[in-house]
């Protein structure tokens, strides 16, 4: 049952909700807004994940923004998403411009399916839109016993080394492992932090490190605003740099679809689709007899391994990548999400508004 | 015909030599080591290739570790280089701890042949031994047309972050892309700098930035010695620590070989194989209809485009990954490779008592 949002009056606090709930309030909001029902709970499921997950950057805050794309009429309601070219292990899918979810959560299921027939499943997906957080799709193949590898393009925010002019997105690499107990899951941007971090800095009135951003006249700045008219900085200097490089030819370029600063922005570029592109790539251990067990459990020693070594002055532990998130997922599944007021004060008004639209 | 080194003595000034001479001492080294000479042929290529590049830290200077190697039978001379798993597109490969040059070479022939079959080759290799720069393979892959990957794990120098102990090696990743003219060729360690620039950096006198290494108690460091007894840092913090435990996991724990801490180093043990894994992964655009000339024209646009990016202040011009070393390559390959004095005479060394023993 869809709680009743208006019952919870926006404040200061955070409003705690549970998973489900929130789940049914975003799959409201979106079906309100002419999305189909499946469609509609699958972005709700990854957006919830982020939250869950503890990346706000990525959740449920974002919704107003996919929502005023759908009411632009600039994303496919009803995509035939379609394979474009097939070699068995390469697939090229034509993403019809549909939610960003929905085309990535496609490709996945098609880059786990390749990959169990033929060893390796990886899928170039092109005229897609912003498809949240890589990890959720590698995570969904580690789960079921696969390596996944996910990349995307994006909006240019990043110079590459060398100019002080966007024109990289932040192109994130998602990596999930599967691993007794929780995987691995790595997702980062290749920019040294996510324009979300910025964009609550601003909000909070904070200063940024020097070294994440450049003004508009290409001087590197502390304050997030202004770092806001200028440009992000990749993550590891010119070796970022080259990896984002990678992650736009592997995407946009291979795709076929836009690249660099052709990507359309979903802010800035109101009146056009993003064509967005992403690779989503799964290995098989099981297609490899005896594996899949062995793998897991190498790498288990692996992680048992790093966990005992020298901590670094002023570490208390080793973390493996995505393992804060998983913690925070558990306990949060117990005790609910907690969102900013915000946030929460956006959803309410985003429902009142949807629900006036169904009628 | 093989130059005679001994003409020329070794001074502090650099001694330039011909590629082609060159590859002619280096391959008479290695057969008068017991290599067979289509091997020799093959590591001096690839060492002499790197020099050419101006990639000196992985050049002929290393040849006498690599003769060490041989010499004590660490390495198999005679490796039966066999295939212990093949869904198609994913190939498990046992290098029977032969030269690392020689089973990457076989590696990425695989994965080209898979690749062009199949639309992906995806080949883990595991008992293999220091493969040299991956930027080789993989440009080999982009000069026939494909996209090709490298991966390597290596004994223990880096610290994962939030340790001070080292574990990952120094876990290179290898893109090629071909593009008209020259490919776009990334190599990178994931370390903030390769081993190499640190001995450079002692052998010099000179003192190395904060940031590239912990000493052996954890402390942050800017002598290069104590930088060698102690651990190097990944690249980009916490984001390169993650790559570089991704690419252990996709090497030697996915290859059932040696990882972390257990994995051979050249140097330190001397007295067991190293048990290196890689993997060489190329994609075939001629696998997909017109996608291959399209590719290339689309990565040449974007080139252009970044090329023509505001520059950032202080930068002349904006690189693409691996530029520097194509300009150099055809430069040397004209005007010959300048050689260190001090590697110079270890190769007149080495040609002496390989002669020697080979009578």
């Amino acid at each position: 049952m869809t709680p009743q949002p208006s019952e919870r009056p926006p404040s200061a606090e955070p409003t705690v909700i549970g998973a489900e709930p929130l789940r049914q309030i975003v799959t409201g909001v979106l079906t309100g807004n002419g999305l189909e029902r499946a469609q509609a709970e699958t972005v709700a499921e990854i957006l919830v994940d982020a939250d869950l997950r503890g990346v706000h950057t990525h959740g449920v805050a974002r919704l107003q923004m996919y929502v005023d794309r759908l009411m632009r009429n600039m994303v496919n309601r009803h995509p035939q998403i379609r394979t474009v070219a097939d070699t068995g292990s390469l697939v090229m899918l034509d993403g019809d411009n549909g939610m960003g979810f929905v085309v990535a959560s496609r490709a996945t299921n098609i880059a786990i399916e390749r990959a169990t027939s033929h060893g390796v499943g990886w899928v170039t997906v092109t005229r897609s839109n912003h498809f949240g957080a890589a990890a959720y799709y590698v995570e969904a193949c580690a789960r079921r016993g696969l390596i996944g590898i996910a990349i995307s393009n994006g909006p240019p925010v990043m110079a590459p080394t060398g100019s002080s002019e966007p024109y990289f997105g932040a192109n994130p690499l998602g990596v999930g492992l599967p691993c007794p107990g929780d995987p691995i899951v790595l997702d980062m941007a290749t920019t040294v932090v996510a324009q979300g971090h910025i964009l609550l800095a601003a909000a909070a009135g904070r200063s940024i490190p020097l070294g994440w951003a450049l003004d508009a006249s290409g001087q590197p700045t502390t304050d997030p605003k202004t770092a806001l008219e200028g440009v992000l900085l990749p993550f590891g200097a010119h070796k970022g740099s080259g990896i984002a490089l990678m992650i736009e030819a592997l995407t946009g370029v291979l795709g076929a679809a836009s690249f660099g600063a052709h990507v359309g922005s979903m802010i800035k570029n109101p009146d056009r689709p993003q064509d967005v592109s992403h690779a989503l790539i799964a290995l098989s251990l099981a297609a490899v007899p005896g594996a899949a067990e062995g793998f897991a459990s190498r790498l288990d020693g692996m992680v048992t391994e790093i966990r005992s070594l020298t901590p670094a002055r002023g570490a208390d532990r080793i973390l493996m990548p995505g393992e804060k998130e998983h913690e925070l997922r558990r306990e949060r599944l117990r005790n609910g999400i907690p969102l900013e007021a915000s946030t929460w004060k956006r959803l309410v008004e985003l429902q009142g508004s949807s629900t006036t639209e169904a009628r």
